[in-house]
């Protein structure tokens, strides 16, 4: 199998891509390192089945090159910066929907037909199941963000429909682990490191927020992939638990050696659009046999010490 | 009250214009003439309050230039030739999707904060529920149309709760009556004007459909925008009665005076991506009072008269 992944220099795409490799198939890395990071193919570029490709998706000649002769695609490329999205408002339609129309042309152009998409349960707006099935009341959207990446979800089922592809679509909570290059984890620790005795905190602390560790996410991933069969498949990524802010922040600075004053913004939300809670029903993906391993401690835990061992993260912005 | 109105030379937009007028309301119609016709706009032209900007809307300076001192926008302006859409994938989009985001954008630059927008039925793909209520399961798009213009929903409900929009968004069912330009109607008129004694259908002829007038249309969409208050504010519009194609055959063919032999192309789908049967759960408009006061037949019967009246539509292209 040879599989393209764009965004495959960032957090999920790098991870995903040293996981195919290590099962043996061969990967092409599509991605224009504007926030991927060279650092995270250094396994990868070792590897004889290894291909990177350094271009932006708007560059849609190369894009339909690069995908000659892939069998599966990887559609992670995205803006993930869901905080700034009313000062840019263009910038989730241009990348995450506009861009996930020119990955499924470059497709059709090569005749590659299956895709697995990166959505978010930010599709849910403000939820009025919670947990949340993949068949929830037909939600509103709180989000540019969330807007943008469920425009995505619809081109993948308009092309399922239209041109025959096969979509694996996956809405995920807020993934942590190793190569987590922004969020609360490496706000947290970046403030520390300047400042161990005080922390400011968005929001009152109290934000129930639900995390998933990367490597249950990819092992969730390639169980969908492996299992499900038709012809559009819409799976929610998550964990059975959740925290509050204040609990990560305890690990955090737990794992830290550090006692900092906390002081709130106050509010329950951490920006507007931001979604005090999102919390995922799983049942669908548990149905086929998998499970998460790491707890959301252990994963918080895990993505401290990876930044801790990669300090070049902290100066990067988040 | 100022409104704009984009596609006001189309079917809808024209009717709207004419309503609002009528209203004593000073409307501002922007089109582009593509697919809307002078001639609708006849009325209109003789009318004070009525001024008439020709233009694209992606040219985003005159957009946002003809918006100064509007209150209020109804974005009518779509690629609405739901059939076609597998032959220009990129079509919907632009126009469905990437417009709507310039319209919202050139209203921010305006501060003009309340937009009615005309979205579809089809967002609801292959409805598990029938009828369809708004909060119906998350639905997954089949068509690019209907994944446009849920996107363009997505947009609009952002901007409702990123910049303090105010959103109305109707999702229709067919609409017909006088000045409707495309569709089956015209289809089978333009057919039998050429010979009487023949008419070929798409599909088995058993295609349900439900079908609304466009004056119940207008006092249906005026209702919402007096009656309901939230910030977003989604509508299904439609009837409680459906027909199948044949019925339509039917009193079209009684109307023109004609007998012809019926032939199908079979199967029962007109084409990818048309569902066969969008069948909508009026509740929610009918909670404000409304109901509509023509049946379908009449709705057909009035569509059959305009046409004949105004055989120059014939002439068109579909």
């Amino acid at each position: 199998m040879h599989y393209l992944v764009t965004g495959g220099a960032g957090f999920i795409g790098s991870n995903m891509t040293d996981r195919l490799l290590s099962l043996g198939a061969e990967v092409t890395v599509y991605d224009n390192f504007v926030t991927g990071h060279r650092e995270y193919l250094e396994q990868a570029l070792k590897n004889p089945g290894f291909t990177l490709v350094e271009g932006d998706i708007e560059d849609e000649e190369k894009l339909r090159s690069a995908m000659k002769g892939v069998d599966f695609v990887f559609h992670f490329a995205a803006n993930a910066d869901v905080r700034m999205g009313l000062e840019h408002p263009s910038k989730d339609l241009q990348q995450n929907t506009y861009n996930t129309f020119r990955v499924l042309e470059a497709m059709r152009a090569n005749d590659v037909k299956r895709i697995g998409f990166s959505s978010t349960g930010s599709v849910y707006g403000e939820a009025e199941v919670i947990p949340t099935p993949e068949d929830a009341p037909f939600p509103v959207q709180t989000s540019l963000y969330g807007a943008s990446k469920l425009a995505g979800e619809g081109l993948i089922a308009a092309y399922c429909e239209g041109y025959d592809f096969q979509g694996y679509i996956f809405r995920f909570v807020s993934i942590l682990g190793e190569r987590y290059p922004h969020g609360h984890v490496i706000d947290f620790c970046r403030k520390l490191k300047e400042n161990p005795d005080e922390l400011y905190i968005l929001g009152d602390g109290h934000q129930k927020k639900s995390y998933l560790y990367v490597g249950d996410c990819l092992n969730a991933i390639l169980t969908v992939i492996e299992k499900a069969k038709d012809k559009i498949n819409i799976f929610n990524l998550g964990t059975d638990e959740y925290c509050e802010v204040n609990d990560s922040v305890g690990w955090i600075t737990k794992r830290l050696g550090v006692t900092p004053a906390l002081s709130y913004a106050g509010g329950n939300k951490g920006w507007i659009g931001d979604n005090p809670f999102i919390y995922l029903d799983t049942k669908k993906i548990r149905s086929l046999g998998w499970k998460p391993e790491l707890t959301i401690e252990q994963a918080v835990v895990r993505t401290v010490d990876y930044i801790m061992e990669n300090e070049w993260l902290l100066n990067q912005g988040s």
